[in-house]
């Protein structure tokens, strides 16, 4: 399907031995995103804690926004009414809507990392009728949930979670899947991996309507999600069926053991076609960016930075630590000396640590910034030596001296 | 006492009859103010959820802090470290510190508008051995009082205030004085103001002491606080005697009742020196800025535009309302067309309502900026009226357009 100035170019490629990395432009209505890139998450259509210009200016090159969130609040309708996402957050750059998949089941259930549904067990009706069990209900068609603001009740069908993201706007947006747990069995992965193929298929029909009947945005480039957990056959038997299916890109989703992340990134980017653009999901701590980047994924996105930055928790040269020890009461000097971020570059960590103590909004704004730029920095520096063929000693370097402290 | 780059030069008058209005020039080390000017507050050493550049953006030319609050969170001991307030927050400009004399007890006693002390019920051992008695004690010493953060115990002199106000280090600092409430008798009223005097008398010796000793910040100008509540001979009476000492300027402090504003202000600068600065202390609605002006006053500074911002409530060309009401939800225009804030100039109704409905850090941060443009705009205005002569007729529009929904 042809989208208006959508377009997707391998211009590199990692050049060692079984490095799956490379260099591409995505393009988008909206601008052009140069990958690998990290994408920070604007849950809300706001990345917390900044205006546009603070993100721009942390080197971010898109937001991606949760299309659960901008459901409940302010609601699809009221983003289509002001022209997108994009134009209600009054951000210039590429935007991303993931399906909502994820969110229906973990802050549906009212579970934070892990999901722990059992679908033999829970019925819709019983997720309905009992106002304290906080449990979503999976069928065939889709998913019932609680809204976790209100308790009110919900239903997302791959249709629903189509028109939604086409009435939110962004560029590129994510089919409808159902996102399991490690913890899952292999049959309940099948029967999930079954359902999602199913609903990607449902959700190329939806967005091909929505797209010719004008109802929806012309220009949307729709991801397909891999699922398939830890097992081999699971994600390759994903990622092959869902490549072969009309997607102008892909998502690899699911819960994924640290350990085992190269690994199954792998997998699945050895199925896909080279001409498409990979996005791998909720990734975003330093290591696993390069993880990822070498193991073929173009882009990521990860609440982690602007989670952490909230809790005081910055992204420093050797590791990671938190503003509010004793120590940095009295430390007059930046962050990082050597970070070009407009908070390194304007505040001490005495001021930060003063800021968080005192719990002034302005500690969150300043940190985020910092953590943004900070990971954005990782990978565009990741692309910069992928481009000068010395990617593999940058990684050496960086990592041996951010996880010095380990 | 000659202070580093200080000056004061009155540039101009209101020219109708019983007009007191003045243009005048502040100089201080870190920079000048136009006046008359209204100065955003930064209590703890941040303009709330503003970063310097949007403070300096808004148009504001100084910024003040609260004593009391920098005294508990760092200590007065770390911004002197860090060279100083306006160093430590990087604020290029001008900085004030309020004596702490206003917040030990209003914070103090956890009364919040009003100071519903009786000296002779309370002790100070009352107050350090009741946990659940949070009041402060006035002798004729000094305060003592409980921290609103921890119930920990504390003892404000005029000596003390002067120590921690130099190792604050703001350019415009102010003496230590008792702050009444309305609901006190006359009687009181004059007990308070012989103790402010006798105050005033300690604060300027211990400001020369530090001084001199160079223990303290040799450009810092002190001025003097003229209390008295509403009755004329007590303002009057203190007035006379503050101007007699050897201040830099004037605070006009207090509860002053709306309707006397101009009355009470007016019988204060009348008996003020041409010559010196005064500032009107905790003032900063609309109308009550006009009022001031023409009562003589050349600065003011008040929590309402910032406050106001973070509970959603924001100044419209026709008076301030909720961004949270439900018609908000889809006005895809400004607060206000004809403003020229970052806020105005980037972000609809709609989007703040959606910020604030989810309540996310971003709004209070374009709310502010709003309001302290719109407040520090009105000021701007009044002084460019002045010069023009046309002052009045600025005055009586903007009025009637303000609050023409009353």
């Amino acid at each position: 399907m042809k989208r208006e100035k959508w377009g997707f170019a391998v211009t590199g490629h990692g050049r060692r031995e079984h490095s799956r990395a490379r260099r591409a432009t995505i393009s988008t209505p909206h601008g052009e995103i140069q990958t690998p890139a990290f994408i920070p998450v604007g849950t809300k259509g706001t990345v917390k804690a900044l205006a546009v210009e603070q993100i721009r200016d942390s080197g971010a090159q898109a937001v991606l926004s949760n299309a659960y969130h901008l459901y409940l609040q302010p609601g699809p309708a009221i983003l289509d009414q002001a022209g997108g996402l994009s134009s209600f957050m009054n951000w210039k750059g590429p935007t991303f809507t993931d399906s909502g998949g994820f969110q229906v089941l973990s802050l549906g259930v009212g579970f934070k990392k892990t999901l722990a549904m059992d679908p033999g067990e829970v019925t819709a009706d019983d997720v309905i009728q009992s106002p304290k069990l906080r449990l979503a209900h999976v069928d065939d068609d889709g998913v019932t949930f609680k809204s976790h603001l209100d308790g009110s009740m919900h239903r997302f069908t791959p249709e629903v979670s189509m028109q939604v993201q086409h009435q939110i706007g962004a560029d590129i947006i994510f089919a409808f899947d159902e996102c399991t747990t490690l913890m899952n069995t292999k049959e309940y992965q099948q029967i999930a991996l079954d359902r999602t193929l199913a609903w990607a298929h449902r959700c190329i029909a939806e967005h091909q309507r929505l797209t010719n009947e004008r109802v929806g945005k012309p220009y949307q480039a729709l991801f397909g999600v891999i699922q398939g957990a830890q097992y081999e056959d699971l994600r390759k038997e994903a990622a092959r069926s869902i490549a072969a299916l009309n997607f102008d890109g892909f998502g690899i989703g699911g819960a994924i053991d640290k350990s085992a992340l190269s690994q199954i990134v792998s997998w699945v980017t050895d199925e896909l076609p080279e001409d498409k653009p990979r996005h791998l999901l909720g990734i975003g701590e330093p290591d696993d960016l390069f993880r990822g980047v070498e193991s073929g994924a173009d882009t990521f996105d990860c609440v982690a930075p602007t989670r952490n930055a909230r809790t005081s928790a910055v992204y420093g040269p050797s590791g990671r630590f938190n503003l509010t020890v004793s120590e940095n009461r009295t430390a007059f000097s930046p962050i990082d000396e050597n970070c070009s971020c407009y908070t390194c570059t304007h505040y001490t960590k005495a001021y930060l640590h003063h800021l968080f103590k005192s719990k002034e909004i302005l500690g969150s704004t300043l940190t985020t910034i910092h953590n943004v730029h900070f990971t954005v920095k990782i990978v565009d520096k990741i692309r910069e030596h992928l481009d000068q063929d010395n990617y593999e000693d940058f990684r050496d370097d960086f990592l041996a001296r951010y996880y010095s402290s380990r």
